[in-house]
């Protein structure tokens, strides 16, 4: 068994491999000036660079969670969810309400993907 | 390594097999004039019907994620979770407050299967 | 494939092992008079006990999500967190608000750790 982590900051890795599974942090936005659908857009864009870094990618993404601190913003950020991943290769999904870390942060995802 | 995915609608499968896992998206009562413990119940034979779908069932669950929209309401959710699984074969658990995708929705369950 | 289960309560098991990880429930602080640095110590100790009882510990963590009750509070549960891991192999992790099972609890912490 081995571990295999990348881009680690003081708090935590941005991706971790283990057991033939890709667990990527939880991606927030970094222009928090946008509205939701653009800081998802930002957010998914990372996530495929993360998943790339762990040699998967959206194709084979397992599940999802996904924060949003304002749950009747749900359908703008699905409209940049199935952009990204044009309706294939859909993980299971749990999207609920939560505050984040930055009050202007509209929205978080986390991933965990087969590789 | 393959990934199976089952009951995919415009956003998300609804169960997705990877690497001797069966991942379960959250689900959610469809019977939203039920109390809390009628709507766990709805959710914990939608969840019965997609871990057999997968091959696996209650008795290899894993791990459980349980969002209630008032975390007062824990006691209720509880004697419908505790009907299901009968104190057997019990997986690790987090149940947390948060706002789900209707108002009128009162509980959320996500959980992961060995199989 | 088997799944093995630790110290199971009424509704919940406190550890599994399955494939390869061990899976934690998500664990709150006993002593509640604590502040959330302590609470969080609390709980960490006894992450490192129940990885210990599946064979593992803190080196092989790969996924956290942690729980405060009140956002703001997140700088102090990382000096907490930090003592802890000691910047070394950190797992994913996503840290939201959410109100938890008892008002006094200030922070609960799930993790995943390989084997």
């Amino acid at each position: 068994m081995s571990v295999k982590r990348h881009e680690s900051s003081k708090i935590l890795s941005s991706a971790v491999e283990a057991n033939g599974f890709a667990f990527l942090a939880g991606i927030t936005p970094k222009t928090l000036t946008k509205d939701i659908k653009g800081q998802t857009e930002e957010v998914l864009t990372e996530i495929d660079r993360l998943l790339k870094v762990c040699g998967t990618d959206k194709s084979k993404v397992v599940s999802a969670t996904i924060w949003v601190t304002d749950i009747r913003n749900r359908e703008a950020m699905n409209e940049a969810w199935t952009a990204w991943n044009g309706g294939k290769d859909l993980p299971v999904r749990a999207c609920v309400e939560a505050k984040l870390a930055d009050p202007r942060m509209l929205v978080e995802i986390q991933v965990t993907a087969a590789k």
